[in-house]
């Protein structure tokens, strides 16, 4: 079938079948659609939506663009987490030490941060040395190293997802969620991995913003992977201030460093654990939730996930010494306080302006190919319910640049409200959803 | 504006206004648009469609994408004709000459056969020496001399719209009224005319196969042309069997002269005289309706419009004998009669796989850079109405290759019902519509 037909069967809101899918994924991976054929079919999915079947077989093709790699030279079920994309969120550099000092196989593929959400890559860097790009070869030594490895794509996996993606962004074809679910799934389906736990991120600082949404793309994630052999399950997680108390490259690093310590903020290590645990749970290594929960926190109490986390950072090129030395982290020197207003109770700190904020400071990018600064951020010191007087510090911003500094300071006056009474909080986790629970979802 | 926020705005539903029009336009024919951004946008606009307004301004742009001609050097108002496309209709090559024959002058573009369709500079091009590529120079030349010309599209006309059309044809895009009235009008109005009547056609053998369709494409080009300055009715005709009889491109040529003779078939005379009868209307040069069809039908059976004919062969390099010599015209010698399977009547001859099968015989092209074969066609012997005995002629054939008659015999089948009674005739001119009723139409 010539690729003007497929458009047209798509365009009239007809179903594309796995064969017509796959010339299409082929096609754009091998140049033999040319793009603007691709970006007109996008724009037809976008608009006409894919049927679960459709999205499938979507990530089915775009998995088969590349390697699907054999990890079962390590034995077991190895996993992975995903996240949608949240503000101060640096649960993978906690939980994929955890589990793996818990003897889990944990291949991790993680992205950059783009938008007003971090990426794990960018937050590694920050580390002196630490290499995440590394070649599927030194993945397999570092994952025989330490049972755990943190890594950015590499150009076998998945190349449909990298020419599509640089094309959805030029052609405003990002936002449909048989594409988006897809290019996310199939990253972590080529990695070899057995089981997926998802960190479905809902409120004012994730892109889903109502539970109905992330509920909805929830279902839609697990039952792709799970049609692709990767048992999946998810837990929707609250983001509407940001997670922990951290926000920009190195204080996260810190700050996860602080929690496998066993002195992180309450709301990070629970987090961590508990999607650790599900991992243990999807890579069939606990006996049952409590199992798989006390496991977890042994291997925190104990020190072995710190020790692993250490392992890891040696493995990849990265200088271990900062672990006990955070001065050797790079750290803006200039330290400016964000004082209350007025008396009263922390009310709001909006995850995703303070996200956007900690961007204007230089944590992030607006473009992919911009430079960031690893050492510039923002601090909460005083969370959402915290009694304030008029003049405490509320936020700590740490940037040398007064020029960003200037650019981030609307936002946060935005960001911040101070009220009269404390606000009703959230629970860190809101939901769990596994596949029975996302085959009840409708459509 | 960036491009991928002009797609962005469109894909959710908004309107642009004509200064995004415009970079659109533009961008897609000067290239700074890259092709990707240009099918994903012209996707968006099939899906999400078009205000009147929006396609107004996109017709003005593609005007503007070059040169809009300045014809005041030959005084009065030039007018064309356009038809959406039929089987059998050769009126261009019957109107042109005789409202030039009553004065009103005539700068007709025309285009090339697609589809199951005829086109005119096919036809013209079957005449020896016709030549239809002029330069700008060349054509108001001709125009001088003879009051019309017959040419396709040059360069410096809507450059846009040949850019779009090329990629809308390879990324199904290509049916979308908004997109299908610009392409229509932006040439029709470059050309410098003040004056525009649209053979509507409707039917089996049309686009548009109901008549509602036809009303709401009808009122929508004459707003869209109305908007750009340019007076505008449309004739609503019917194409269910063959207008005249003859189907193939040098064949349509002699009858063409046969009827500027006054010897033609009855519904193209009739269809050419009103067609011919509302150019002198908009152009201003008859007092009413019944002084239009009156210097018309005098340009007909004085000759003028034959010999206005032969005028324009010989200024656009033609042999102006054929109009007295039809054997000058190649001519396939091979005849094969397609007799009637049964005694009764003739009950259908469907334009479109009629229309089909001569393009089987060589007649048209399936893809724009083909060769056609000027020599082949089809002549109706026994029109719809027309009582036969089983063995009687229905079809005469012209064409050599016998493979290509093989390839013509189911469509021929199919397209042929000899029944027990004579169904009713619908009348070549089904309903006539000006600006006033097209602004009563919704949408």
């Amino acid at each position: 079938m010539r690729a003007v037909d497929l458009i047209r069967q798509k365009r009239d809101g007809g179903a594309l079948d796995a064969g017509a899918i796959k010339a299409f994924v082929d096609g754009a991976t091998d140049g033999s659609w040319p793009d603007y054929q691709v970006s007109a079919l996008l724009m037809a999915i976008v608009l006409r939506g894919m049927s679960l079947d459709e999205a499938i077989a979507l990530t089915e093709a775009m998995v088969g663009s590349g390697q699907r790699l054999d990890l079962s030279e390590f034995g077991g079920t190895p996993v992975d987490k995903h996240s949608t994309g949240g503000v101060g969120d640096q649960t993978s550099l906690i939980l994929a030490p955890l589990a793996a000092a818990c003897g889990v196989v944990v291949p991790m593929m993680s992205g950059r941060g783009l938008g007003h959400t971090g990426g794990t890559l960018d937050k590694l860097e920050a580390i002196p040395g630490f290499r995440t790009n590394l070649t599927l070869a030194e993945m397999r030594r570092v994952l025989r190293q330490t049972g755990c490895v943190l890594i950015g794509q590499t150009d076998e996996i998945a190349p449909a997802d990298r020419k599509l993606y640089a094309l959805r962004d030029v052609t405003a074809t990002v936002e449909s969620r048989p594409l988006i679910c897809a290019s996310i799934l199939s990253k972590k389906i080529a990695e070899g991995i057995g089981g997926l736990v998802l960190d479905v991120k809902v409120g004012r600082g994730a892109f889903m913003k109502t539970r109905d949404d992330a509920r909805a793309l929830a279902s839609w994630l697990i039952r792709i992977a799970e049609g692709n052999g990767v048992r999946t399950e998810a837990l929707l997680t609250s983001m509407d201030a940001p997670l922990g108390r951290a926000v920009g490259n190195a204080s996260e690093v810190i700050e996860a460093i602080e929690t496998l310590k066993g002195q992180g903020p309450k709301d990070l290590e629970e987090l961590s654990v508990a999607l650790a645990a599900r991992l243990l749970i999807l890579a069939g290594t606990a006996k049952d939730d409590a199992d798989a929960e006390r496991q977890v926190r042994d291997a925190l109490t104990s020190g072995a996930g710190l020790e692993k986390f250490r392992d890891v950072i040696l493995a990849q090129g990265g200088d271990p010494r900062v672990v006990d030395d955070y001065a050797r982290m790079p750290i803006a020197d200039t330290e400016i306080i964000w004082p209350a207003d007025r008396d009263g109770v922390v009310a709001n700190l909006d995850a995703e302006l303070i996200g956007r904020a900690t961007v204007a400071l230089g944590a992030g990018r607006d473009r992919t190919d911009a430079a960031i600064d690893p050492g510039v951020g923002i601090h909460v010191e005083a969370t959402v319910g915290t009694p304030v007087k008029r003049g405490d510090a509320v936020l700590r911003l740490r940037c040398d640049d007064r020029q960003r500094v200037a650019a981030a300071r609307d936002l946060l006056a935005e960001a911040i409200v101070i009220g009269d009474t404390a606000p009703a909080l959230s629970p860190v986790i809101v939901e769990r959803m596994d596949v029975a629970a996302a085959m009840r979802m409708e459509g």
